[in-house]
């Protein structure tokens, strides 16, 4: 294909711009994707502001931006297996290299040679785009291109509300970024008994609660953890997720969590945290897990029937929906803190 | 206290009666309950017939009958501890003797020395009953006495639901009496992404849609295999719930399982079952869990949490409440099939 | 390659023959193998007599028998990752397809499509065989030629011994032929407090023993059920390990259970088994899980640092070493009872 | 009982003496032991010392010091069940209000409302004891009093062991003091492939051998970190154990930690400690669990069936035994870092 097409393109640490270039070839173990919505998540604005973490996380300029989306197979290379021209799909970002400890043992989405869609590669601001077989995910046709292309983070969230069982449980989530917000569907469509959600902003714990939270409480009130005790019984949460990143919402949400309770941290703090390993963790016992991503592909096999069953309702997160030209708007609006996941439709 | 009080006393064999008797006495670990709702299970019929299994029970007759049940603490025995006068009660049914390999080590509800209330000792379906302390176990005050009463049998449904994993699973439950709809209602609370409810009954299907059911098919069409089949992708199901007790629901259950699938048995055949073991476990790797009672007291708090939050909804289950006067009626209306859950107001 | 081989060919329901024949040609995505070592199991004893299962089980004759062996690669489909020529390697014997929904899920030991080494393509009693590399696992140069032979029904009964969590348990073993005399010495491995190893066979007994039985009993003795009782407090056993396939094994696997006991099935009977599920399972409330094969490659991790550490011992086991030219030699000692596991050396 | 007993009184901050006193007078729920071994423990020369910890745990002088301990039951107390005169029993330490969300819930050891023993009571250094029913756990006569005597710290470290799942894996442990060792012994007898034990101490780490480690380095060792990960080809460890309570033990712990792996935290570090949770927690999806103390009573069954069995041995670990007059000596053994466990025997 010698065609052109448009492409959000970070070309130089300083430069930004949509592009017409050549649409990509694709390799014996990869497909083209004419990407039809596509999802900005905070790490594109890291990568455009080009602050430290971009600085050093092996990204060769220039490279197509994004790495949430969804759309139609258009072409597939002559090595890859169970995926055909027309297919509807999403990139699920983690690329495993199927060969290390990791890979051999079920654990292929924190494969210890992990490369990253849009990262390592270029990515889905575009109007095609090339996705590797290994990391590629066909999905049912009821679910909507927009809703596919915000499924790479709902899966996160849903596997952090899965790992921490929260079926009957009083559940607190600490911030309500997109993830949170996320968190919230998850754990109400999963059976939580009590959601509260935390959040400094009141935008975006009103959206918490069309989610499904049963409280919301914002996080600058000083009696914060008085009320989530006494919400809980006075023993503290069965199940926190921590999506916020922050070090105090990391600090909240060891003092909130009761004794044997379950923590799925999400969140990313840019900075070392201390924590109070004796009070918080030791003498609580709490059992901690870490999530970075899905599982490949049960997560994905949950949340497609959850999605088509209708149980989990994510809409109300996806507030704006623009055309690609319109990139600049659409990162305003997510810096701007009025908008929750923005969409392109290159 | 030498009151008189009503209650349906199985005398003999042949004779059940409401008789009028004395408030009885409790022991220094017993707690005496005014008994507010009682409910009609599937047990008491075979007492009341005196069937084989009733024969060989261990039932000392006379016997007062009923064991789900739920009132006020009026008197505590000296040496109870956590319960008080006041306090609205259910009964475990199930009695551990403490000492047991399985009670020293958190499987009290399947006691080595099990006793059973109301087969062991007197039962509920009196205004007065006797609850040792063991099994007593103290609700929150927005359930309701009625739903206080089925607290029972929906905690042998809620474990069977919570073992086999139903978050974002497709989930069949065979069998629609009071358990399987119970199940019905968990596994939609639990976050279940499809849920096929079977019987030979479509009055009781149609109860299985009120409890949350996706699809409900009566077991006597001949392709009810296909159409599940269907439902799954060609796979068979993540999780099936046997309820029925019945030897043909009981070889579907393995049928309509998909390899690598999770099989909860509840229901009770009254013979042995001859099972393909090759082809329905070994091969398919089925993972089978039996459930007789619940986890004490886990279930209970799980089961509390989300009925007081409305997320767990049980009441089109409780289709009668009589006053105990009106016990043969009850006991009619429960033989008819024209009713799911009968309670009694002694 | 025109050279010629060695290999046991089953060309005809009533003809079997050492062969000489082509090396075979790889495939794109397959493997070519110098076999080292191969092991004979039961099912070979089946397709050699051509009995009712060989007969339904879907082979093509004329196949190379055998399927459980180790050897060197010797050469690469173009399109294989991850295995090099030289590596040690051995046959998984499931080949996964990959696509379905048990291999999107982590499950591919159980694909739903599932095919053979063997069974639905030529096996490994010959000097040379061709593995898909779907099933191929690379095996550190520390384990012997022979100990890889016999790794594929080793694994079998480490996934038993694993998923039924023997750690500091008291463990019966039922059946010593190899797959039970492997499951002793994993669960020796792993910390099972006592095992009780059962078979009607005196010989295998003592090789019970040399795995790291505690007490071995021989099932046709009248009292087995009272010693394995006595010998478990009166409790029954944590764990059972089916390995026998008997209708008998299978009655007294539920017998010696403990209430909340678990159990693997994995020997394989021949018919229908009557179980009273009531009393074995629901009342009990077994946990049981049917095993067949190895979780790809979690069980290869586990049993390969087991082996290489020295802390997982299989020799004895290996009763006999032949060429394969001496083919029937071992066909009559594995009928014998004399052997447990024969190896050929093609 | 007006009879006197010797005991090890801290009467002030300042002044620790054998005393005189009368035997103790045991409640209704209490039972009377005759102490025949008693074990120091770290925390009984935080109280010796009366440092900043001990001035802060809510004990009341004088009381008689010490906690861990076997002996043979005297009196049992009128509503104590399950136990009798003549018992061999040890004290959990862990008293459990029975009446909390977590005793109802099967986490009794982790009470909301915990007392400990010889903490909120007096403690065992002394010929007689007085133990509540609620934490008294009678042995199998076949284990010594000196290892009863140890079992209390033995169980914490089997149980971080059971909890990490050790079988078949590469287990790291850091610390190799008393509880470091016994969780050596204890990854040993559950089945870790590989054990690597960390000290600073070369004496320590002798013992560690003794115990069961494969690998012993010294922590001071530069190259220390490079051992591990080559020793774990590259990847880091499954399981680390961390039992130092060191920050720089701790950081340790994360950066020797496979992506996946588990984390059991038992060491108590005197001061938060700074983790750099998006490396450490997050991105290697770690799963950490805090453990503080042993399930009641699964933990103790487990551990004395591998006592009893012998297969988890633990002597080594106790060496030194005196009588109770020459505490001094044994305090004074305990600081010099020659000794492991240090035995009175009042």
């Amino acid at each position: 294909m010698n065609a052109l097409m448009q492409a959000l393109t970070k070309i130089s640490p300083d430069i930004t711009e949509l592009t017409n270039i050549p649409v990509p070839q694709y390799g014996l173990r990869e497909v083209l994707v004419r990407v039809r919505s596509a999802a900005l998540c905070g790490t594109d604005l890291h990568i455009l502001n080009w602050n430290q973490w971009a600085q050093g996380a092996g990204i060769k300029l220039p490279v197509i931006m994004g790495h949430e989306c969804c759309g139609d197979v258009v072409a597939v290379g002559s090595e890859v297996k169970n995926i055909e021209v027309g297919d509807k799909v999403v990139a699920e970002t983690h690329i495993p290299c199927g060969a290390c400890y990791q890979c051999q043992n079920g654990e292929q989405h924190i494969c210890n040679n992990l490369k990253m869609f849009s990262i390592h590669m270029d990515g889905c601001f575009a109007e095609y785009t090339v996705i590797p077989a290994a990391c590629i995910r066909k999905i049912p046709r009821e679910i909507s291109y927009d809703v596919g292309a915000v499924m790479e983070p709902l899966g996160t969230a849903l596997r952090g509300v899965n790992a921490t069982q929260v079926g009957g449980s009083r559940v607190v989530i600490i911030g309500c970024g997109p993830i949170g917000l996320f968190a919230v569907a998850a754990a109400a469509a999963l059976g939580a008994a009590q959601i509260v959600a935390l959040d400094i902003s009141d935008l975006r714990l009103a959206a918490a609660i069309k989610m499904g939270a049963d409280i919301t409480l914002n996080a600058v009130d000083k009696n914060t953890d008085q009320i989530v005790l006494k919400a809980t019984g006075g023993y503290g949460a069965d199940v926190i997720i921590e999506a916020s990143g922050s070090p105090e919402g990391l600090k909240q949400s060891f003092r909130l969590l009761r004794k044997g309770g379950r923590v799925a941290l999400i969140g990313l703090p840019d900075k070392p945290v201390e924590l109070d390993l004796v009070k918080d963790v030791v003498f609580k016992e709490a059992k901690i897990i870490g999530i970075h991503g899905r599982e490949m592909f049960k997560t994905w096999t949950q949340m497609e029937s959850l999605l088509v069953s209708g149980k989990l309702v994510v809409d109300p997160v996806i507030t704006h929906i623009l055309p690609l030209t319109q990139w600049r708007e659409g990162i305003e609006l997510a810096k701007s803190g009025q908008a929750c996941k923005v969409i392109y439709h290159p």
